[in-house]
């Protein structure tokens, strides 16, 4: 059966314990509200389109990754890894993968409210 | 008079002489075909929606930078300024600045068709 997929969510990773100042600067910057998660290591931007951009705390150097949603995401990194990607690590809902650009990103669940109309269908 | 922007592109900046390799790998992953420049540096990934997709080839480490588009290039660098970027470069047509967040991003002209139907108005 066919599964779908699309790039979903862009993740503004900020080296930083909370997230909240980072999160203050984007939202400004790109227009929109913070909705924070209770742990304060994530926050939604609102009102950016059909693409969800999140700020997230982490612990590592700073940069953007990009989030793939899929309504079968096992399909989904198999047809990765045809592709040349590799599985870097199984993180509770998701899957951190690595392309051969050397890029890391994320297979997720569907997110978005767009993905019915807007996922492209493989296989 | 009130300028405008909106998160309009998202490059990703992939180590290499010509992009094509990379733009072979993530059009495959996303699901679109590619227009290649004539020099071979860069190609965009079609039907990504709202967001412009653009692969790049770099002489840096591989990332995922974004771009601000705006009708005012001067007036979109001053209001972010304002909330604490830096202006690293400015190259032909676009402008290079670093968020306090530490990630470098470009303000650029209005690229994307739905440019006059979601870009925030400011001032």
């Amino acid at each position: 059966m066919a599964h779908r997929s699309r790039l979903g969510c862009i993740v503004i990773d900020c080296t930083a314990d909370k997230v909240e100042p980072a999160a203050r600067f984007w939202a400004a910057a790109l227009g929109g509200q913070l909705e924070f998660d209770e742990g304060g290591k994530y926050a939604e931007i609102s009102d950016q389109g059909e693409l969800k951009i999140l700020v997230q705390a982490v612990d590592h150097a700073p940069r953007v990754h990009m989030d793939i949603e899929s309504d079968d995401k096992e399909a989904e990194v198999a047809r990765l890894e045809a592709l040349g990607a590799k599985v870097v690590a199984r993180i509770k809902r998701w899957i951190v993968m690595e392309a051969p650009t050397g890029h890391r990103f994320c297979v997720v669940n569907p997110q978005s409210e767009v993905f019915d109309r807007r996922a492209k269908a493989w296989g």
